[in-house]
């Protein structure tokens, strides 16, 4: 019998008792502890760097001696001169056990890492994307045994890396025989693997050892903006984001209008989807240049969108989703390829749609569920995610319920006088004094408050263009706070609120925000008119979340999260103030930023992950909200601005709400659709 | 306990006990009984028809009566009176078990049907194409539970035909929604799946019940000629074939020489592919004029080629090809779509290349093997395939052993003074006689000798324009037995041999088969630098042969198949008159037509052939001729026309070679290389 050591790994815990001699990269496999390498353990490609520990560990029961492990050797003293080696590190393929020892495996050594989460309730992500990098050295060919290149290198991955049957796409296989030839029968794989089931793919060679890394890209395409992460597929970072507005859009502003053109117009599905996959190859264009990366690089990439969206990416004419009974021509998920879809990535990339729940709630709604996974959470959840279509979930663990609601594009900035889409120079805080009404306000590009010093020089690059749809959540609430907008919905006049800064816009007063003309910028404002397209959207948010409520049969949730598909987070006071969510307590809403997106990039970066969201959206239960009763009458009664009403007590702990109206006559041209109170 | 009845189905003689009132289809799928239905059994698509028969059947030991089958009904009434039903047919999905009968499948009603071929010796080839045709009903939509068309197209593929997980392409997603509604609900689906573990994909929808054929085209692609077959994937029938010449030629006559093209142009191997893919089309675009087929009804393909041209078809350069150790990119068989290859057929269509045995031994001769499948064979089997490569296989059921090689072009008609492809016109059968020194001959389009009444008016309009590979090899060997070529292969002069057919035609001589010039045609010759041609080519051939035979370690072969890459067959006697192959019983050699377009077409038409020849393939032992002395040894040796020599004793049996020499001087241009007798 050879004499063994006891090797312990941290963090994972994992122990076994090896054979002297065995090296560690060796050990942490046998035991299927997480420790990287591209390059199989030959010593050159230093992923698997780990950090021994020394002395008494009297957690592990565990004295380690200063030997260990092998003395330092020539391997890695020429790879610490060369590249650098942090103090204390080895690398794992090259130190050999030769006594008990406690070995670290720092992060970044991690093949699954976890990708760090600014929101501390946000669910963690390992890595473990669908294509991945391996190092392999592959036998030359021999006259005398005749056998194809592609099949040495087969057999090179089943030897070397225990990986069985790969294929390969057509414009590699092109490409293999200088390649192999150039890295001297070296050669860093790319390979595509979704579900174990599933044949590896070959998609990407480079000669000899690959020492960059690959990329791949999540995309929320909304009706209205379109948003992009690219993603290091080897750290999980994302290394730019980047977005535009969705083109379609001089074809319709909202879903419907969109549906209405295609059919009207014989081409007009083909005139949408080719402006849709255009703007997508734009946005590629600009997340490559924002982080200096070939577009060549990007191997995976994952769709989120609406149904109408998800049809019209796809080629299929949304007809059907513009009538009853809605249907979709698929729900499940799509594997296609980015050549099936004519995006401009690496010619062999591979694209993932998420599955749609129903005819109107899409893939981006199954992207929050897999963000803020509602069907994980012991408590009562409702997520909303606010675009130009409401997508909102409401469920525990028990069961989850969805549906999606027509908001309108207001709360993405569009359709709003001073809107525009969360950018540099947008608007996205405010703040009004409910004493002057004077505001103050920060934009998208600097830190600094408007009344803070410094801040026209932070903006002038920028200059102030306009106001973002979390800026103009934030300015309505705050306007009405300030007493300058009444439950109605109405803008007080110049004597009604004792502010110059409001003046009669029409038959309606407008408040002025800032003047940027003597700068040659614009002049910013809030209209009625932005008001009541405000109260539209937050009516019908606030309809869909009741009927899923009614549903669920509660008239309480124990948390609310808001989701915007772009740009700043929302303010949970300011959508509370506005009435767009069911009361709550305000600690227990919470803003998650893109959640769609967010979903998109967990899909991106860890395969299992998919089939996850499959088996989730196969139990969430739709609720179709065009043939509720109950959304009409909801929707009827929540135009209105809350008014420190009965139906909103954890509001009235927080805020106090000006009692008052302003609709003197009683006839006011915006009346009719408003609930009528105190007047 | 309900009543039964015994049921025997013919001709599988497959036999169970049913409860009466058990449609006849019904029983026959419980059995595992091979009768058709696309329509799933409701009584519309006629494809389950059967004969049931009546009275004593004494070999299976039961009377059937009269009212054994449930009465003749309305639906079959209908079909009968629409469409037409052979006397005493029924329809299986209608007709009930009423008591002991005994039911005869005709062959049309059988899914795996024999596909009629010509030679007795032919394996059999059994029809299960990877694209079949399910008609289903699908739900329709429901708002009230909410899925897309695909997934309830997939329930009712599972519920309706067991059919389990299938995927869709995606252009046919993008038409799923009109189809559906177009045949009420009703659709006609082609679903491709090669093996049982592969996800079956739907690449065609019809509205309703398709009445119509699917197709496929099995290709042989030659250095020299592409021969397609277009077949019926319902039938297996041939419905059309062509071929035309390799556009590749114009790069270089033979292998080596486009191997050099690319070798010297950046662009050359790109160029090389773009022709042979546009010939493709040309190709697919011929044979589907000629059945009156639209090619988007062609949804699968096969192609069989050797290794040069399977790399220059796939896109990759050759260059490896050209030099030792003759590398292939990849010897794996290969599934690839119509796409990939830039062919025009359905947009889905499938492309299967069969795999390749050696950097010189390609998937033409995989196919061969496939076709002619000597390692089923327990007697020692040698099997030519006769084109600008020779592919050789010689073996049994023990082992097979394979080698390539370079005849050149001469056996298809090219660098023939007179050659031309096998099409009409061509002259294919020769006779020469003895004492005249005439010749007679056939051509291609009609059944006549030349000088046979109605030749004349038979050959009138596609006139004759040349000799085709088979016609050169029956020309030179009747001139040999005629006396006008001596074993060297010299061409008499007039006086030698006592015909003015023969003239002095630069410093040798030619031999005139034809003049047409009277009627504006060519003047048909041979000439010695012909011969020539010839000579090396079956050189090359018979030192193939011979290698794989000293390598076997044998001197004799039990039975030697002739296969040509295209057009007419090769005469046995006349092969051996040229010692194109070694002696064997004239009765134990035969002619197998185009061997490796037929492997092209079995691999169509049984997707499990497909698995079969790749398993073969992997235990064939390859020869690799370039490597070999001894190949060059036997080939300095085989250059001469047999003189009757010790080598060849059964050809003695069979014909009587003048023992002559022509070479007066002893020192003609022609010398060095044949081989010296006689004189």
């Amino acid at each position: 019998m050879t004499a063994d050591a006891l090797v312990i790994f941290t963090p994972s815990g994992k122990r076994g008792r090896f054979a002297l001699g065995t090296p560690v990269l060796t050990a942490a496999r046998q035991l299927g502890v997480d420790l990287d390498s591209v390059c199989g353990g030959r010593g050159i490609c230093s992923k698997c760097q780990i950090t021994p520990g020394y002395g008494e560990f009297a957690k592990h029961g565990v004295t380690v001696r200063p030997d260990a492990l092998s003395e330092w050797n020539a391997v890695e003293d020429r790879y610490k001169r060369i590249r650098g080696l942090i103090e204390g590190r080895r690398l794992g393929c090259q130190a050999k056990v030769m006594g008990d020892v406690v070995i670290d495996v720092p992060p970044e050594s991690q093949v699954h890492k976890q990708v760090v989460r600014k929101r501390v309730e946000a669910r963690e992500i390992f890595m473990d994307p669908s294509v991945k990098l391996h190092f392999v050295e592959v036998a030359e060919p021999d006259m005398h045994d005749p056998s194809g290149d592609l099949e040495r290198l087969s057999d090179a991955l089943r030897a070397q890396w225990g990986i069985e049957e790969v294929t390969i796409d057509l414009p590699v296989l092109t490409m293999l025989q200088p390649i192999l030839r150039k890295g001297e029968w070296k050669v860093t794989v790319a390979l595509h693997q979704v579900h174990p089931t599933d044949a590896p793919r070959i998609m990407h060679l480079w000669p000899g050892l690959y020492e960059g890394s690959i990329y791949g890209v999540a995309v929320d395409l909304g009706s209205t903006t379109i948003a992009g992460h690219l993603c290091d597929l080897r750290s999980g970072l994302v290394v730019a984001s980047s977005g535009l507005m969705n083109p379609q859009i001089r074809f319709g502003e909202d879903l419907m209008s969109r549906v209405s053109y295609s059919m009207m117009n014989p081409t007009g599905a083909a005139e949408m989807t080719a402006a849709v996959r255009a703007a997508m190859n734009t946005l590629f264009g600009q997340l490559c240049a924002e982080a200096g990366v070939d577009r060549g690089l990007i191997m995976d990439s994952v769709f989120v969108c609406n149904p109408v969206m998800h049809h019209l990416f796809l080629g299929i004419d949304p007809y059907e989703l513009g009538q009853a009974p809605f249907a979709l021509a698929t729900s499940n998920a799509l594997r296609l390829t980015a050549r099936d879809l004519e995006l401009e990535l690496h010619p062999a990339a591979r694209v993932y749609l998420l599955p749609c729940i129903a005819g109107h709630v899409g893939a981006d709604a199954a992207a929050v569920a897999l963000s803020e996974a509602p069907d994980k959470s012991p408590d009562l959840m409702l997520v909303v995610d606010v675009g130009t279509n409401a997508e909102i979930l409401l469920g525990n663990t028990e069961k989850v319920l969805a549906c999606s609601s027509p908001t309108g594009p207001a709360f993405e900035g569009a359709q709003i006088s001073s809107g525009q889409r969360a950018a540099p120079g947008a608007i996205e805080r405010v703040e009004i004094d409910p004493v002057t009404k004077e505001p103050r306000f920060k934009v998208i590009g600097s830190d600094l408050w408007s009344d803070e010093p410094g801040f026209d020089a932070a903006t002038a690059t920028t200059g102030i263009t306009g106001i973002c749809g979390s800026g103009i959540i934030e300015m309505v609430a705050e306007m009405r706070l300030a007493g300058l907008v009444d439950a109605a919905g109405l803008i007080g006049s110049p004597e009604q609120t004792g502010t110059d800064r409001i003046f009669l816009d029409g038959r309606t007063h407008s408040y002025l925000v800032h003047d940027g003309t003597a700068e040659g910028g614009p002049k910013i404002t809030v209209t009625n008119r932005d008001i009541r397209e405000i109260q539209m959207a937050k009516a019908a948010l606030y309809s869909g979340a009741r009927l899923l409520m009614d549903k669920f049969g509660v008239d309480r949730v124990d948390r609310i999260i808001l989701a915007g598909a772009f740009g700043a987070h929302i303010s949970p006071k300011h959508a509370m103030v506005l009435g767009m969510i069911p009361d709550a307590p305000l600690d227990r809403v919470s803003s998650a930023g893109n959640a769609a997106g967010t979903g998109a990039r967990i899909a991106l970066l860890n395969r299992g992950a998919r089939a996850e969201i499959e088996a989730t959206v196969r139990n969430i239960q739709k609720v179709e909200t065009a043939i509720e009763p109950r959304f009409q009458e909801h929707f009827v009664n929540a135009s209105a601005i809350p008014n420190a009403v009965e139906a909103f007590p954890e509001l009235e702990k927080i805020v106090t709400l000006p009692d008052l109206s302003f609709n003197t006559a009683g006839s006011g041209g915006d009346g009719g659709r408003r609930r009528r109170r105190g007047a």
